[in-house]
């Protein structure tokens, strides 16, 4: 993350003042037994480490026995980098260009003309009808195993137009020893992202420690065919679920089937999954990475 | 279980013959380092434990690392009773019968108005229409938490017509020994049932050792609403999914994300959960029970 920095903001209870802290590297003098090093002493720091002693500690009024202490976890912003678009942008953007020899048609359909072209207002001027015939380009048509390994390739190979590094090297430190420290203390993590489920799943586990079966995304439908006499999952253009602001809350009823204790998020996406966490009964914990840097926006 | 037996099947590659075998409760003096006492010896438990040791031993070619360990079990006919009828119907029926006092138009409307007088034949002659409607009247309209109460005192007040016994007491004890030798070798164990995700939930946890997360099955729709101001799911009569038959490779894709490396089923329900699994790399296991009982069909 290099010099980068990040702001966080605890999102308390309606009637409580915001808690706004600054968070960086820790100097290399930090404690041995801090659990979160690369935290900044501050209240959000503490406001984490309170919670987490609360909820873990047997007898506390606050105690939450360790099946419930679910944390969720926003992806884009919240645990890797968003800027300057999201990543699975840039992979839809890789795979048009991959896939143009074999659709000569793109070079003049619309939004693939410009897209080819690198004209990317046009693109974006294409709205949501221009973004699902890219998305069924890209993302549908083939098995789920096969779908796997393109993602996993692409992960593995592109970099970030401005950081010059893997995708994968650009997750917040911090993040990573925050989740680390849940998980210690028998929290499940989860990834709840408005990005494709199937997007995450291939490189999650290695990245986060967070396996398959525990990312909530959007998805498009699937279908169980046998194809060759051999059985497989083929990917519909038609989208399944959306992951996003009200979705999220669903996602998680669906998915994980219980109300998490604390949830992460960065924008106006994750509100409702925040309100959904913090309305639950006893002690809850929302929190909001605050990005400050000069030059994001 | 009594003195029920219940046969089990490996669902074997399809050049293989098939294995049969009965399955009793072991004698008393069975030895205490057996990991699965109330198998009897045969074919089917030999295979299982082989088939344990060959994923789980370091070094062996078909060594499987424990995140990938993936086991799915269905649930009616499979980890519990499922005659006379799906429990899941059991309770809808008591759900009509407690609501009707609210619901007087029932008593001159198909098909409540044949539940209400036992004519079970006419329900069941209203077909998928009848069904859904059913479903929307005893499972939509509330929120979460209001249908996981619902279920919880149902679950553990209801009795079994025959048995007359707690549903949660009628699950099928040889099936808990094997996910607890799953789960101790390193196994996630997953429901994957036809009957409905929120319905199993509330108690899955503390009779399968299968937490909600851990869970697929099917749903309807929900919503998330602000009401009083509080941020809740309000569960909507619009089926979701359905994951049944080709339904449940789907589902397991969406929810887990990883093709299982063994699967439990117990009709043709699960045949494609079962197909699934096998068709993927590296040693698999599908099986099947086989019910016996006399007094059964």
């Amino acid at each position: 993350m290099g010099t980068r920095r990040t702001e966080l903001k605890a999102a308390a209870p309606v009637s409580a003042a915001l808690v706004l802290m600054a968070l960086a590297f820790s100097p290399a003098h930090a404690q041995a037994r801090d659990p979160l090093p690369s935290w900044t002493k501050g209240p959000t720091k503490s406001a984490i480490i309170q919670f987490v002693r609360s909820v873990t500690t047997k007898g506390s009024k606050h105690y939450v026995p360790p099946e419930e202490r679910i944390a969720t976890f926003d992806n884009d912003g919240t645990l890797w980098v968003e800027q300057p678009i999201y990543t699975q942008v840039t992979f839809m953007v890789d795979r048009v260009k991959e896939l143009a020899p074999q659709h000569p048609e793109w070079k003049t359909t619309q939004p693939f003309k410009a897209l080819l072209e690198g004209d990317m207002k046009t693109v974006a001027a294409s709205g949501k009808k221009g973004i699902m015939e890219m998305l069924a380009a890209t993302h549908t048509g083939m098995t789920a195993e096969q779908f796997e390994r393109i993602v996993t390739e692409w992960v593995a190979t592109a970099r970030h137009p401005k950081f010059k590094r893997l995708y994968t090297e650009l997750v917040y430190k911090p993040q990573l020893e925050l989740m680390a420290y849940l998980r210690k203390n028998g929290f499940k993590t989860f990834i709840v992202s408005g990005g494709g489920i199937e997007f995450m799943r291939p490189w999650s586990e290695r990245v986060y420690g967070v396996p398959p079966e525990q990312v909530v995304g959007s998805s498009v439908k699937s279908e169980f065919q046998i194809k060759d006499g051999k059985p497989v999952l083929v990917r519909i253009p038609e989208l399944n679920f959306l992951d996003d602001k009200a979705g999220k809350p669903v996602g998680i009823y669906e998915h994980i089937g219980r109300r998490p204790i604390l949830a992460f998020g960065n924008s106006d996406s994750d509100m409702q999954m925040i309100q959904y966490t913090k309305a639950g009964d006893g002690l809850r914990l929302g929190l909001f990475v605050h990005h400050t840097d000069a030059d994001r926006e």
